[in-house]
């Protein structure tokens, strides 16, 4: 991704130690955190630093570069702080395995994150070809490269469409209640790509108006007959989407279908507190007496979906 | 409406001043603001001490009977601060025909109030029928007395239903930009009528869940074929009530029957800055760069629409 001009990675790793984008301080400050050891790896796992699953892994494993002393050890300080992030597990996993056959960890861990790259960079190329020159589009939430180390899953077809040359305008929902939309304004901003942040209420103001040609969305998760999990509202975006007859596209890589769920009925929603609404950046904006209930994440049901767009191309109904 | 207990309106003329509940200082605070004379009032409707076209209507009478003895300069001050609001202008050449017929203006004043409580009065007693033991009802933005001096349009008939009774929960949807969703949760609050707010983006959660059996929302202005302007957002809320087949009310007294509009597309949307999303309670919550768009409100079309609750009864499709 660019940042003032230069190309950044959400993390990287640098004269053995890993830097990060500090995501706690965005899209206010630009600052970086710089991780010396395991226990730094873990602390910015746990406070945020680093967010989304697929960045999370990144960290995870070059984590495991800096402990490659005591696997067992650094296995556990990473593991023990977020314990519903699917890849970090998984990553943890592949760097004890690669360390015991013998394999180099440094070459592993980079295997590993150019992987994840290599995804996201396809996934933008193949969701490219969907842009024509003029379309207005909406996104939701940020999947974008703070979110995979680079290119995003929704924001990578916007990242290559731009490189080549392509006009179009995208529309980012806010995204209450964590205003995840502010940083794919902050993405979009750095990229020179021309957007404007809008609440969510407004949505179907301007697909009813004619406003918005395609949506495109990332997933937290997908079920085997094509029923969705994502951040909250994207069910909402969806079903206005279908009612004003516009696109809805998915944007994910392969290792987002889970094979283990049918359908989207099986798949849980984590209910979070209330701070999320109550307060913003540090400022408290709802009394204490004010009940909220705060589901993070909903369910979109397969019929609403125009297609995934996968690193292998976009699967169509 | 009760607070704290007590009946209270959000005006009322006493000891020849008119009293305001501040809601500049809602929901953080309940505060009073007193009207002397007519600039005092002006100042109040300008500065939002008052919100709501029929509150905005109220207050002008109270202020045309404190500047009773020169009509003119007080019609001028009341009339040049909001030049949007139809009520404010009404209510001030309905005071000047009264004065210049020699009616008492105090009364005059009383009976424009008094028919503006009793039409909500009335609201909400039609639509007491509509809700049902144990039902989940969602609204959107402020409908509520603080708008309308007392009862409110869509919060009228959770009045009334809870003054009778029944057991029933209210989810009151943030309503981003200016949540007024939190207007909604302090006059619910004060009520003791159960209820908690849910972002924007969850009413289409809740709805796909079979958690929300109503929607009740007011309206700002209604087309003679029945589509309907409102706070930005209500159209998404009506298009996932009709996905989800849940009834979709709207609540508003007859005069939001607006005879000079045929239908929706007559309606000019206002477009509102900035400010309004990039700083909440006091704080800046986006950076300075961030572009947006603002549609302040949406239509909503007669497709969507189960009923409108007026105070001459439901009027179903």
């Amino acid at each position: 991704m660019k940042i003032k001009g230069k190309e950044y990675r959400a993390l990287w790793f640098e004269d053995n130690t890993v830097k990060f984008i500090d995501q706690r301080k965005l899209p206010y400050k630009l600052d970086f955190f710089t991780a010396k050891n395991v226990d730094d790896v873990a602390f910015a796992i746990k406070d945020m630093v680093v967010r989304g699953a697929p960045a999370i892994g990144a960290a995870a494993v070059y984590g495991m570069v800096l402990g490659e002393k005591n696997i067992d050890d650094a296995a556990e300080k990473l593991r023990k702080n977020r314990p519903t992030a699917y890849d970090l597990f998984y990553a943890i996993d592949y760097m004890i395995s690669k360390i015991k056959k013998g394999e180099d960890a440094q070459k592993a861990a980079d295997a590993y994150v150019e992987d994840i790259i290599d995804r996201c960079r396809r996934i933008g190329e193949h969701g490219e070809k969907l842009i024509k020159e003029g379309m207005k589009i909406l996104t939701h939430c940020n999947a974008g490269a703070l979110a995979t180390v680079d290119y995003g899953t929704a924001l990578a077809p916007f990242r290559v469409a731009h490189n080549k040359g392509k006009r179009f305008f995208v529309f980012a929902d806010e995204t209450r209640p964590r205003c995840q939309g502010l940083l794919t304004d902050w993405e979009l901003e750095q990229e020179g790509i021309p957007h404007a942040v809008i609440v969510d209420n407004a949505a179907g103001f301007f697909m009813r108006n004619g406003e918005i040609d395609m949506v495109i969305t990332g997933a937290d998760r997908i079920a085997v007959n094509g029923d969705f999990a994502n951040k909250i509202g994207t069910y909402e975006k969806a079903v206005l989407a279908n009612e004003n007859d516009i696109p809805f596209y998915v944007a994910a890589p392969i290792s987002t279908f889970d094979k283990n769920i049918k359908n989207g009925g099986m798949i849980e929603i984590e209910q979070r507190g209330r701070e999320e609404l109550a307060v913003i950046n540090g400022k408290k904006i709802m009394p204490d007496w004010t009940q909220v209930r705060n589901p993070a994440f909903d369910v979109t049901p397969k019929e609403y979906v125009t297609g995934f767009i996968t690193e292998n191309g976009v699967i169509k109904k």
